[in-house]
């Protein structure tokens, strides 16, 4: 078979494995399809009402017998089909293997009055870099489609332990590298609130499908904002944990072994209180004991009630930057800062002003990381099955391949900004005379991008580089009444040119803004309580 | 100047360091030099007490103001002055420095009532990888004679900020990568009980000189068993904790920048309340503020105290082996093993075998990673100068330089590893139905070894490709009269006859024998607590 045949067989599978009463008839023709649930007729009252709660929630109605897991997957599957339809997001659904685990929980619970776990009878969505063993892994490669698993990944198997559901694997750009979602298997999966607009990327499956609530917590990747820029473009809190908190073992990769700047893994939610649960409960698995890059350090409340102590009795430090002076965010991305700084700042917490450290070295030692391989570990699998580089890479980008003498002066390097960096941190606290708890920027220079047009990684990278933890908070939507462009704008450089000269307010109306709360390293119960503060202020 | 006449310059100015009243006119003829201080008559009796004392007792004597850091600095200086003497052990001595410190300290103390932290006042030896500003670090290196520092290791800093003195750095083996001592600057290192054996490496001159007690604790390295060999073949407890719990940033290293498997830093010491003493002491300067390396986790008193509840109202369990199937340990060896798991079981304690997981495959895997850059780094290094390798080191013996993606491969293979070694674990506590608290296997092959005999590493290098924690204890001596060599015995393989011709039962009389106790990743709290109980079973 060519390439075009391998992708057009895998496709067929996919819409084929969903049933003909979720087919959708005729796919509406507005941009935004967030209602489209509600009036398909395919959901039932219940079914719309399960969607729309919290993983909290059904995990406790669950819990309490008052849902059943068959009643909460069908729901979920129901909108995940439609998802697909209207958003192009899976890779893999698989509806049947699905409800034969929700009747096995229910059958459970029914006899002993038990959950198996925190997380009983609860859907999850997976990027499709888990493996569910059985089931195909192609992860936007046309050569690995056909791969079966042969066994869980480490998260998979934790999650099930917990008594998660499983019911779908989501899309991913071609060679994970980009932040849109874009591959030669299914092609370009869009965002629920504007179809023209990217859910982003890496993660971009998960961010349109838990952001159409097809999925209540979505669970994705990061090595340059894989989770974080999806979570932002569809209006999601996205966590960015530091290396080694939550197991990545056992799933695939591109760049497998890459550990210079390594990729993390972690959810996506439509809240703090659904992120706490996810990150609870695949804690109370002990990841450790599957998984040697994870650290063994439990579930931490004493830092999340450090957090709530500052708050009832005092105020949080937070320092914030709304541009690192080489790429100015669009306007919609800076008013989104801005709320968020002037937010705090009413509710009495200390916000200063952060100063980026070397953003331009940062960004280039960064990114010789990901280019060391000169790509080889990329296009070796595309040759596999003959396909094209999609559009959005190109190959002229690659650097010259390291030698591994040169990757460890790369390391030296990287080693070295992190240290200044800490002591950045250090000499600002001393002026300050406190602890800084948090730093807010952008996640990105965009709201959520028009397709083909994200360009500049350098806001959610450096987070990479340092390895800090970060939480994304959704803030605002991108209005044209307000964002305007700035005609007179003068660019400070060509990037800074290329990314502003893309704005236009008419066709970013309406795109979700997001900003992220940068905490130091595995600070993930600090940032996240912060996070959770700033989403509580801005009624989010 | 030529290679030679720079290392003589350095050795000359070494010995230059030792004021004249504390030079030892007749070097003594024994080959055990361990109760030369008692005879030399350079030390009072106050001084060899002090010396004799443990850190703990002496901080505690510091901080009631019943010793001044000018008498406990001016003891161990002396008696450090011995050891380098006999022993060949230092890089750096600098008495006027530690006694300027010394006097600061005691004057803090006398205006104030209080000393600057929990170190106060206590002289520490640092391996000559630490930089202290203003002073040169060779490393072994001819052609790093002369660097001069311009800032301090991180760890120096925080040992500083704790109340440490600082009064000798302590030789190396020429590139850091052997179990021995030995270098083109100074020379060879030699053991204290017995001068035709080695102190160990490359950790060497620490073990020399707190196995001497020229020093109390000392702080060395391990990226292979470095730490370890020295605390055992000086009858030391040494601690390999997992990277990223102690800093090692902005320390002098071989190649830098190696990230694959990294070396870690920790104490030397004579017992586990040293160990934590220090290890507290410096976690209480919260070194991840410092080192982005350092993985944000406190002392866990908890850790220690679920040891001490387990001693008090049940029992340990405990893995062991005595040989790994590929080298078989000398006969002092097998009988310490033997010892300990005899000892634990009399203690009531639950000991059960451990298969040794693919030893030879960890081995080549590990070897694989420090041959990686084909030695690049270290022959550059020696080109600088024209110093010729070690006769311990050959060319020969570097395998091709990896490329990056093979490098990656290796990493892949590496995490592989880990997870079946996680997976053996949990099978096995599955059988016995409860957790595994340690492992208990040799550190080397032999009891501290005879000159250029060491060969085999794959005791220790396993602990690094795990990244697993362990603890060194000291358990007896090799007995002539005990340790008789197999005759008849039929070797494994090349590698284990050539280990095993080597012993000779008068040669290694008297020559210390040790263990490790291995935690798993991460576990310094709980397995120095459980090596502390070894200790005491032991009577040592």
């Amino acid at each position: 078979m060519t390439w075009e045949e391998i992708a057009a067989d895998k496709k067929a599978r996919i819409t084929a494995s969903i049933p003909p009463e979720w087919r959708i008839s005729s796919i509406p023709k507005t941009s935004n399809v967030m209602d489209y649930p509600k009036a398909s007729g395919i959901l039932s009252t219940e079914e719309l009402a399960i969607t729309e709660s919290s993983a909290t929630d059904l995990v406790a109605e669950l819990a309490m017998g008052k849902l059943t897991s068959v009643a909460v997957t069908t729901a979920f599957l129901k909108r995940a089909a439609l998802a697909h339809q209207l958003l192009n997001c899976a890779l893999e659904f698989f509806p049947e293997i699905a409800l034969a685990r929700a009747r096995e929980l229910d059958a459970h619970y029914e006899k002993t009055g038990k959950t198996v776990g925190p997380l009983h009878g609860l859907p999850i969505s997976l990027k499709d870099q888990c493996h569910i063993k059985g089931l195909e892994t192609c992860m936007g490669y046309v050569s690995w489609v056909g791969k079966y698993a042969t066994e869980d990944s480490v998260i998979v198997t934790l999650l099930y332990k917990a008594g998660a559901v499983f019911y779908v694997k989501t899309s991913v750009p071609q060679t994970l590298m980009i932040c849109e979602t874009i591959n030669n298997v299914i092609g370009r999966t869009v965002n629920p609130r504007n179809k023209n607009l990217s859910p982003g990327g890496s993660s971009g499956g998960e961010g349109a499908i838990v952001g159409f609530r097809g999925g209540v917590i979505g669970f994705g990747t990061d090595l340059g904002g894989s989770i974080r820029v999806p979570a932002a473009f569809n209006f999601l809190y996205g966590l960015r944990p530091s290396h080694g908190r939550l197991p990545y073992a056992k799933m695939a990769n591109s760049m497998e072994g890459q550990e210079s700047v390594p990729s993390v893994c972690g959810p996506l939610t439509h809240s703090i209180k659904d992120m706490r649960l996810f990150v609870k409960s695949v804690l109370a698995e002990e990841p450790w004991k599957y998984d040697s890059k994870v650290i063994p350090i439990p579930w931490r409340q004493s830092e999340e009630n450090a957090v709530k102590l500052k708050l009832s009795s005092g105020r949080l430090t937070l320092a914030y930057y709304n541009s690192n002076s080489i790429v100015l965010p669009h306007p919609p991305i800076l008013r989104g800062v801005e709320t968020v700084a002037t937010t705090l700042k009413e509710a009495g917490h200390d916000v200063v002003e952060w100063v980026p450290y070397k953003p331009a070295y940062a960004h280039a030692l960064v990114s010789r990381v990901y280019g060391s391989d000169e790509a080889t570990d990329l296009i070796t699998t595309l040759k596999e099955s003959g396909e094209p580089l999609i559009p959005n890479l190109s190959n002229d980008q690659w650097p010259k391949k390291l030698d591994i003498n040169e990757l460890w002066d790369v390391h030296f390097q990287k080693y070295a900004f992190q240290l200044e960096y800490l002591e950045q941190i250090r000499l600002a606290e001393e002026k300050l005379g406190k602890e800084i708890d948090a730093i807010i920027t952008p996640v990105a220079a965009t709201a959520a991008v028009r397709h083909d047009q994200f360009k500049y990684y350098a806001y959610t990278n450096i987070v990479n580089l340092l390895d800090f933890t970060s939480v994304v908070v959704p803030v605002t939507f991108a209005d044209k009444n307000i964002d305007k462009k700035q005609e007179d704008y003068t660019p400070l450089n060509d990037y800074d040119k290329m990314v502003y000269d893309e704005y236009d307010a008419d066709a970013y109306h309406g795109a979700p803004v997001a900003i992220q709360v940068i905490g130091k390293r595995l600070t993930e119960e600090k940032t996240m309580a912060i996070a959770e503060e700033i989403g509580r202020l801005l009624g989010n």
